[in-house]
This record gives C-alpha cells, sequence and structure tokens, in this order.
C-alpha cells in the first residue's frame, strides 16, 4: 500500500522508503492493532474514539501505547496538507512480543471517492465471534487475512466487496466496513445495525449515526 | 524477532538492517503465508511437505510464490553455518494486496532447546474453525495474533504456553505447536491427536509420527 506520509515512532519518513525491521512481531505474527480514521482539511472524524478504541485493542494484546497526545500530533501530521485524508495509526508489538517496546506507523493518504453503491458478496466467516464471547472480541488488530480473503472471493466473483455471515446465518459486517440499514416505521426512518452482542467491531459511525 | 541470517526475495540481508516497506500488506493487513521448519546439519525436516503446505497456503490468498527450486535453495542458505537451525519462510502479498509480486522473506536462527515439558493453560479458541468448513480452513497465514494472544495469556497466568479449546469444548491444538497423546493398548502405545476435521493445520510432525 502507498502513502504520502510516514511517521515511524514519530520521525517524520520519506514515504518512499519507509520500512520496518523484518522481525517485526507485526509482520511475523500480525501480532499489532490498527485504526484508520479520515480527516477533513486536517481534522480527524471523531479522534478520540478511534484511540480509545485503540488503547481499548493495545490492552487486548498487552501493548504499552505512546502517549495520546503524541498520538494525536502524529495523526494530525499525517493528514496534513492533504484535503480528504486517510490516517492509518498501525501499533505492532515491536521486534519483542512481550517485552515492547511498540512501533507505531502512522501514515496519511488521499482518500478514495466514495462509491455510490456497492455489490457484495456474502461470504461466510465462521471465524467470527456472531455472540461468542472471549478476550480479544471487538480488538482491532492487524491479523485481517481473513477478512481480505473474503473482499478477493467477492473481486473475483465480480462484486465490489464481500459480507460477512456469521456460524448463525446473521449478516455482521463488512471486511472494512460496518453495516446498517433504514426501516420505514409509520413514515419515520428508523436506522438499524446488527446487534453489538454478535461481537461485531464498535463502530465509530455506528455509534455516530444511531 | 531476531534472526542469524535474512534473504529478502533471495538477496543476501544483513540481519541487523533487514527491512520491508511499511506499506508491505503482510504487515498492514497480516496477508500473507509462512512456514517454518528445523534444519539440522543443513538438511531441512520435510522440507517438500512443508512446500507443499506453503503452496497451498498461498493459494488461499491468490498469492503467487516463486519456484520451488529458489525457495529451496534460499532455504538451505538461511540454515547455511547454523548447527541446528529454524528457518522461517514469510511471504506477504507485497505492496499490493492484489497485483503482486508477493514478498519472500526466508531467515535463519539457532534453534532453541526443547523443553522437557510444558505447562499448558487451556484457552477458549472461538476464532478456531473446531469443526466448521471455509475457504481459507488450514491456510498457515501471517494472521497469527489471536494465537500469540492465547500464549501470552498463558504465560501471564504462569503457564508455559496455552493449549487451545474449541466451541465444542475439544482440544484442538497449541498456538504454535500439535497435540499428541499416547494411549495403552494391551500393553502397545497408541498414538493419537485430534482429528483433521476439527480444522486443525495439517501438522507436518503429526503425518511423520503417526
Amino acid at each position: 500500500m502507498a502513502f504520502a506520509r510516514v511517521f515511524i515512532d514519530g520521525v517524520d519518513t520519506d514515504p518512499n522508503t519507509a520500512a520496518i525491521p523484518v522481525g517485526d512481531v507485526g509482520f511475523v505474527r500480525g501480532y499489532g492493532v490498527f485504526e484508520v480514521v479520515k480527516a477533513v482539511d486536517g481534522v480527524c472524524f471523531r479522534l478520540p474514539e478511534h484511540l480509545d478504541r485503540l488503547e481499548r485493542s493495545a490492552a487486548m494484546l498487552g501493548i504499552e501505547l505512546p502517549s495520546r497526545e503524541l498520538l494525536t500530533r502524529w495523526a494530525a501530521d499525517a493528514a496534513d496538507g492533504i484535503p480528504e485524508a486517510i490516517v492509518r495509526m498501525l501499533v505492532s508489538a515491536g521486534d519483542d512480543p512481550w517485552e515492547g517496546p511498540c512501533r507505531v506507523i502512522v501514515t496519511g493518504e488521499p482518500a478514495s471517492p466514495q462509491m455510490a453503491s456497492l455489490r457484495l458478496l456474502p461470504v461466510n466467516a465462521p471465524w467470527h465471534s456472531d455472540g461468542a464471547e472471549w478476550e480479544l472480541l471487538r480488538g482491532k488488530t492487524l491479523s485481517y487475512a481473513n477478512n481480505f480473503a473474503a473482499i478477493r472471493q467477492a473481486r473475483m466473483a465480480g462484486f465490489d466487496d464481500a459480507v460477512l455471515i456469521g456460524r448463525s446465518g446473521r449478516v455482521l459486517e463488512g471486511p472494512t466496513f460496518t453495516v446498517g440499514w433504514v426501516v420505514d416505521e409509520d413514515g419515520r426512518d428508523i436506522y438499524e445495525t446488527p446487534a453489538m452482542t454478535t461481537g461485531i467491531l464498535d463502530s465509530i459511525t455506528r455509534t455516530a449515526v444511531l
């Protein structure tokens, strides 16, 4: 993936050469967490809520984050000068899965234009919680291979993206988006989404819209 | 993680500076596959079987691998000069999840001494297939955060490692090892393991022992 700006542990780095050690456990084991935030004119959408979730995810993996002040500054720096930016915050456990320190990559890139509609392929996602409780539930980790394989499967079949179906047969969420729908209730539009008890990601957009 | 030897797409690289681009989707999305092989005096244990599995895993993610001849040579090079070596083959989809080319990191490091016994903490693993079929079943991807979090949980509780328990309550496998046991049948030792229908990884060691 190509980025316009890259900050590695806060250091402004040339995006063409920005690199991490091959032994980083975010790479070797997908052991890390992340957030993606949209920024318009340098202002990130609900950044505190995204950082709250990043902190919860990091705590699940025992990763100690830099201060909120630093993360906030790096996010602003990554969005700087890009009118509509996607800011990614990728935090791996670093070179040692248990000892730290973590490694923080904050990137900025121009947002892609949103599509007016999407054709979605339903994909079975038995790896999804779909109601089962466990310690990492709703952690947003770097281990997204299953989600990305679902997108690939959808594209191969001529669709734009996938929508994940749980073991129960319920619609859960997209591989990288949340799902909602509008019900007409006596002429009023009621917005609905899958319940949080399905184990879907605690989407900031979902909470903002509900 | 620290390596003694690193080959990046076949290029012998200084392990102290060996790096991959931050945009590698193996890092950003855990979108890649891997194998770990032990080598004694430069001879890898059942390398063809490991490469078979690597090919199956890569096919699940739509990753096109370099030739078997190259992978075999790089594995030998990574083990060279290390009496008891762990050879890792890490293959990410590269800088673009869909277009390729892949990126191949082959590393060598001295094997750690094996422990005579392990104290294992049972950890619930609802993300595990445990009998559910799907397209990525038994793919050995870089997305190992759940497994590594299970190891961490076990260590925090004073155990050496974890053993994964599925939704059905069955013992499945370890986060990075296969599970077997010996049954005394009329004075004969019978070796048993969980069934492949549970969706456990198709362990080379398991097949060699059975």
